[in-house]
């Protein structure tokens, strides 16, 4: 089955905010084996949204929109959708009535604006959306769908799995789209290419895709309208090839997080973590509590973005910081050090770096980062210097210091 | 002037990576004057990759394209783009040799399949890439346009600015399309909506959105193809109509951090912060250590994960996290009075509450809060229930976090 998926909103095509809708309908939508073909973006003017769904449906016959759903102005989708369909728009008592219990329980009497949000196209199906204020809605006619989610992601992930995926599961007669990968990080697009090899026959009807970010490399495979277990079969067998040649740079599989990988290792040994952040000030710390869970191992750590912190709080002698200067060997391996005494934990972590944009030198450019990691008495260090703007060097920090505990507990008996 | 933007990749119809890039062309482009009228992604399919080029340049006459200039298989842009001219692909020199030096630069050698990024569709202008092995390329014939850029980010980002906007610049006879932005926080959409009332009619041909996050609600409006004065006046007064019925709730316009802003609030005041996390575990440091410039103000924290943390080095009492719970307004006290008190700093904010999935109860459920503030001795706290999930709360929580900050400090003179 394939569909194509609007979404709809100027902020989209101005760059205002990134399009995580679209991402999550590919997602959900690949898993219950349906391919999105294409993916459109336009913005909130009737001629566009028209324009855009009308050319989708002649294409594939079934459109899923976001946005424009809201309760005010801006928000018109519903009605351009229902004129293409030949449908007027009605009041609808019990959508009426949900929302004003909604604003009843909120202990807010209900705006007039959000009662447009109860106007829905003659004969569509109503998709609750206990989320928000806004339902789903499904326009069916002749063969022809449309599926008008809400742009506001909570709601539409909500709606996507409660309400279409359902829906989809029963016109998919058993074949699937589906993704597996091999995550790896510290080796380089070009070079893991060459390990990899031509391994596009072998795998064929199996697709390979590289996707190089902040995180490192994924090796991507994906197995298009297969039935079911011979999609798994196949994918299993690329994944297991693909994980060979990869070898040690290879962390995981599909949505793994290394962060997750550590905690796993660490909680394995019944190791506790703690970490100490300078550049990345706070984004490898996020980077781990963003996996539920990490509070049986990791109990927290120190932000030392100005010296006073590393050498109070770390204890760095002041002197390693004026001989060596903040970004250097000896400062990043006191302050692993340090935080792991303060602690008194087995697993420590600790950056140090120039993230930019100022700050760097002709001998220590923007994005020379040293990271440490210290497990036990066992201790790593290491320099490098990434490319990209501040976020980046502060992403692919956070992720070098990961991968080099990662590769310390591997290493480690 | 309008174009279209095609990104290529099947990892974006699969949701596995969010597309920055559209993003990130919407904006530049939109700076510059010219009009991105839709955003299509397709998968890296010769079939599919011709279609929705050939389409776009059909509605348009302009499209540029991100993605599938790589070294790999799947890297077939380039190809399908010179077919649609009718043209070949030629190796050109010039690149090859860039390619070679920049291998040598790196002390590597050129494996073999990074050759074929030196070849260029027949008759097109290469767009040097200092930063990466894929040149650009703008394919021009009989007033049609293809730009084909690198799908990787940072190398999209620099092309764009320093080889596209240019050379557009040059064909946009002085009329721009521009945005501007008031950014609230601390009001639902609908309440906010209510206080703007209908302001459409008075601020047309302008158009207005109502941009929800997890931020707050941005009110974002656009002048769309007008001089550039023209849209600067009208734009400045739409502007100043929305602050003005925003009120307390508006934190800034257009891309305005508020992050940002609390930094300069304790910047003229010459105070330095200080942060204290719990269930956010990082997320409000990465904020603030975000803004480049926020080490003169922001000296660290700590992530208080464990409540070993709390008691050890933040110094809550025991007592309190026995008798209240850790997500209490007594503890996130005590946590925000420690940590000022440990820093001796003039500002800390503190965080603790429920992120879920897990951890919720009848009283306390996921997405309960408790946030505190202090400067000086001025302090308050706050408790809020958020919606969304375990990254949506984290996130909601530090911006809710930085407004107590922002409206402690605006009320105090």
């Amino acid at each position: 089955m394939k569909l194509e998926v609007v979404t709809i909103g100027t902020e989209l095509l101005l760059g205002q905010i990134l399009d995580t809708n679209a991402a999550e309908l590919g997602r959900g939508l690949a898993a219950a084996g349906v391919e999105v073909v294409r993916h459109s973006s336009v913005a909130d003017r009737p001629d566009a949204i028209r324009a855009a769904v009308a050319e989708a449906l002649e294409r594939t016959g079934f459109v899923i929109t976001t946005g424009g759903l809201g309760p005010t102005r801006d928000d018109i989708t519903k009605r351009e959708v229902a004129a293409l369909f030949g449908k007027a728009l009605e009041l609808d008592a019990a959508v009426l009535q949900s929302l004003e219990e909604r604003f009843r329980r909120l202990g807010r009497p209900m705006p007039a604006v959000n009662r447009t949000q109860a106007e829905v196209p003659a004969g569509a199906t109503v998709l609750p959306n206990p989320r928000g204020t806004a339902p789903g809605l499904w326009v069916e006619d002749r063969g022809r769908v449309v599926v008008m989610l809400p742009g506001v992601p909570s709601e539409m992930r909500g709606l996507l799995a409660e309400e279409v995926l359902p829906r989809l599961a029963a016109r998919t007669a058993g074949v699937v789209v589906r993704s597996r990968s091999v995550r790896t990080t510290g080796i380089a697009e070009s070079a893991l290419a060459e390990r990899v090899g031509a391994i596009e026959e072998e795998i064929a009807p199996l697709t390979l895709a590289y996707l190089p970010s902040t995180d490192g490399v994924e090796l991507r495979v994906t197995a298009w309208s297969l039935r079911e277990d011979d999609a798994e079969r196949r994918l299993a067998a690329a994944v297991a090839q693909l994980r060979e040649r990869a070898g040690e740079h290879c962390y995981g599989e599909d949505r793994t997080d290394l962060a997750a990988v550590v905690l796993d290792q660490l909680r394995a040994r019944g190791s506790r973590l703690v970490v100490a952040e300078s550049c990345t000030g706070g984004v490898l710390s996020a980077r781990i509590t963003a996996i539920p869970g990490a509070s049986n191992v990791f109990i927290g750590g120190v932000v030392a973005y100005d010296n006073m912190v590393k050498s109070g709080t770390l204890d760095v002698r002041p002197e390693l910081l004026d001989q060596y200067g903040a970004v250097s060997e000896q400062v990043v391996s006191a302050m692993a050090e340090g935080v792991q005494r303060q602690f008194a934990v087995d697993a420590a972590l600790a950056i140090t770096g120039i993230a930019g944009p100022s700050g760097g030198t002709a001998e220590k450019p923007v994005g020379t980062v040293w990271l440490a990691a210290r497990h036990g008495a066992e201790r790593r260090a290491l320099k490098r210097v990434f490319p990209g703007d501040r976020n980046e060097i502060r992403a692919r920090s956070a992720q070098a210091a990961l991968d080099l505990l990662r590769r310390l507990l591997a290493d480690k008996p």
